[in-house]
């Protein structure tokens, strides 16, 4: 299971090698084309998303190549000529491509991939970076929301046995540590994304000795100095927690300092409040309580709100697969073309309006306060400079008239180049840098913008320049 | 992007590890243990499942090995000694795994996947068999439901771009075959699998020539003999269906046959409607009306019943994601150990009875009406025979008294032989035979199992040997 050579390149929809043969066939290999990766809402519960993906993007492109199997195969379909396979045989990606860094915080509408290629060659790549950036940024987003809602509290991913597959959990636990988890339980991503591992045992290690003292004695024995025991076997107040207090005494006696307990059934909230009694009045106050079992944002706040004494969140399925929105909806349009030299831009025009597109060569700024916090993000047009020396006035994307004059503020642009003439030119972060990078991103912002329900919109500006040209589009298209 | 020979063994969490360690430092290493892999509920609107995932365990089985790199890595945790690494690395599965055959309609409780080997082997697979189960069981259902509704229309999956990355999409796609669609949008599923793939082209190739007309022209003389056009580019009764007619007359006076058009936006039940009166009085009866957007067995039962004239439907993101259910909550529990050669059955107590585990080495029969119909379920004990010559009275499994007497029925066990003393030993089928047995297996149950809410629920019952067993273990328990 290796990310860093894994070849994707027939990762796509078909439709994509089709209108390729089309260009192909109409002498348009050369035609560049801009494409942006966005997406146009979330689900209303949710105001911002966590960029994740930007370096399976990197492993993605760097690997992409039509093998002779895969040429084979697309033979056999009997849709393409040979001319086109011979191309196909040598296709190499040449474009340009910017990304958000991930951990960066994105909203809707915003490019996060804007690509500048060939446009066989960016109708290729459409599908797997879809693929690739919807799941990513949708479990680093669900993560965010679980981290802040335990606060201080540690959050780890145990979800990959509920994950969709073998990938949702690999990539889906590295996401899942982006938006603020310290680590998770799956050993194969601990191992390929340099991610903290943890766990210690399940309810059929206790199953398997003759009764719960002597498993915690057994498990003791060969972990003294990570020794977290699960308490919920049997019964855990009238059992669990005192065989687990026995067996720390006997470490304790040994010179070992024991880790805590786990609980995984039963009411999280009284278990957890009695059991930090118990550990307390034992002097084990030092003692952790982890706690795992269906476990969200939503649970985990209830359960804060009532006193519940736990340290550590184990949250599984509804982090993984995130639940409550189990799909981002991110889209990637045609942006414009090269024609001559020239870009001209291009839209889509939809009886609803959010899908109607932001035509042009685009990219994002972000605007902040002196002190640093977020105030709107703004998208211009490429050739765009923002003047931060003189006060910038901002609209509503639609309605015009609600504005917003910024006096002193500074901008940083988000995209960043990671491929250009098909080279990479990004060094990617360490796993470090990107946590510490999310967590300097979310922290840029208001909590009003993080709240789970009915939280506050972010403002997404479009600059004078790229409104008044998507109007004079949408009205010369009207005429 | 190869399943056959992936290597999947550290796709596992770290407890499976440490728990094997403890095992192998308690010397119980040939101790034998039988698991589980079953799912308790559903979410209370899907009454079936459709078992998926079987040939994904193969796969993960054969490949099983530590890699030099893998212990490594696992050194590197400084929490395991030489000796285990050494046995690691020397790891091999050498016990028995009986599975459901892909396609079978499966219920709550039932085993689906039963694996009887050393502890530690039986352990360190419980991770990665759940991955797979439960997503591809998941989607197959998913997928069985969505074409439920469409009845005889074709259901194309169309979801790549939303899954929870590359797996997601491709055994999902899988799956979704395995669960009733006829072929999928993603290439690399249709090459690895053998499945229909299924495209034409996008909005963006519309928007890259002049006018919709030359769009539609180029893509018809690429493709005149598989000519199918998307017509809501910009408004599809005024432009995208005349000009799709235009351009089919001229296939027509070249001597192709075009296939039809699709709609990706808009009200489909009005517009596809329109759209085929246009086609019709332009003579293009057999020309087919695909689309796409959104769409899932609600929407479409929906739009059938308004009388939309639609032929093909194509479901993304509602069905790669299983969007109402994104994760089947399936589980690998302890169920006995072997000791001094004998099965000793394991019950793992919960205060919810629903999470009280069936102790023992079990089996399932379904037992059929003399015309082929499916009537109930029955666990039992694996030395348990069903003799169909004589009536059979089978009980509610925790109301007891509730019973029902068959006379004449016929009996199938469900669990098939796939690994012995760690060989395959199971020919797997392709994919049309899984497919047609799929069909076969859903046309066995009545209707009133596959409704979309409130479904009847299917009888699975104990035997009386398994129940009695179960009731004694519980109650000396109590004792």
């Amino acid at each position: 299971m290796e990310y860093k050579t894994r070849n994707l390149t027939l990762l796509t929809d078909l439709y994509q090698l089709t209108m390729m043969y089309g260009y192909y066939k109409e002498n348009m290999t050369e035609t560049e084309a801009v494409f942006d990766l966005f997406f146009r809402e979330l689900n209303g519960q949710r105001a911002y998303a966590v960029m994740a993906g930007t370096e399976s993007i990197i492993d993605y492109i760097t690997n992409l190549k039509f093998t002779q199997d895969d040429i084979e195969y697309l033979r056999s379909l009997n849709l393409f000529d040979e001319d086109f396979l011979n191309y196909l045989a040598n296709f190499k990606f040449t474009g340009e491509i910017y990304a958000m860094p991930e951990g960066t915080v994105v909203f809707p509408r915003e490019p996060l991939v804007r690509v500048k290629a060939p446009i066989l060659q960016a109708q290729l790549i459409e599908t797997a970076m879809l693929t690739l950036v919807n799941h990513q940024t949708l479990i680093a987003t669900k993560a965010s929301r679980v981290k802040y809602a335990a606060g201080s509290d540690a959050v780890m991913e145990f979800g990959l046995r509920r994950a969709q597959g073998p990938d949702a959990g690999t990539l889906g636990a590295r996401a899942a540590v982006i938006g603020g988890c310290m680590g998770t339980s799956n050993v194969v991503a601990g191992k390929l994304f340099d991610l903290s591992v943890a766990g210690t045992h399940a309810h059929s290690w206790v199953m398997s000795f003759p009764d719960e003292l002597s498993a915690f004695r057994a498990y003791a024995k060969h972990f003294p100095d990570s020794c977290m025991l699960l308490v919920d076997t049997y019964d855990t107040l009238n059992s669990g927690v005192p065989n687990a207090i026995k067996v720390f005494d006997e470490l304790k006696a040994n010179g070992h300092k024991p880790i805590g307990i786990r609980l995984d059934s039963g009411d999280l909230s009284y278990l957890s409040k009695e059991a930090r009694k118990m550990l307390d009045a034992a002097g084990y106050s030092e003692a952790k309580i982890f706690v795992s079992g269906d476990l969200d944002e939503f649970v985990i706040r209830e359960l804060k709100a009532q006193g519940a004494c736990i340290n550590v969140w184990g949250v599984g399925t509804r982090l993984i697969t995130s639940n409550d929105l189990p799909a981002l909806g991110g889209v990637y349009k045609l942006a414009a073309e090269v024609i001559d030299g020239k870009i001209v831009p291009k839209i889509k025009i939809s009886e609803n309006p959010i899908k109607t597109t932001n035509p042009g060569y685009k990219k994002v700024y972000r605007l902040y306060s002196e002190n640093g916090v977020a105030l709107a993000d703004l998208i211009t047009l490429d050739h765009e400079i923002i003047d931060t020396s003189k006060p910038l006035t901002i609209c509503h994307p639609i309605y015009r008239y609600k504005k917003k004059t910024l006096a002193r503020f500074s901008a940083r642009e988000l995209l960043v180049p990671v491929f250009a003439d098909g080279k990479l030119v990004y060094e990617a972060p360490t796993m470090a840098q990107i946590c510490e990078y999310a967590q300097k991103e979310l922290a840029s912002f208001w909590d009003e913008y993080k709240r789970f329900m009915n939280p506050h919109i972010y403002k997404v500006d479009l600059s004078d320049e790229l409104y008044d040209m998507k109007q004079k589009i949408l009205n010369d298209y009207k005429c």
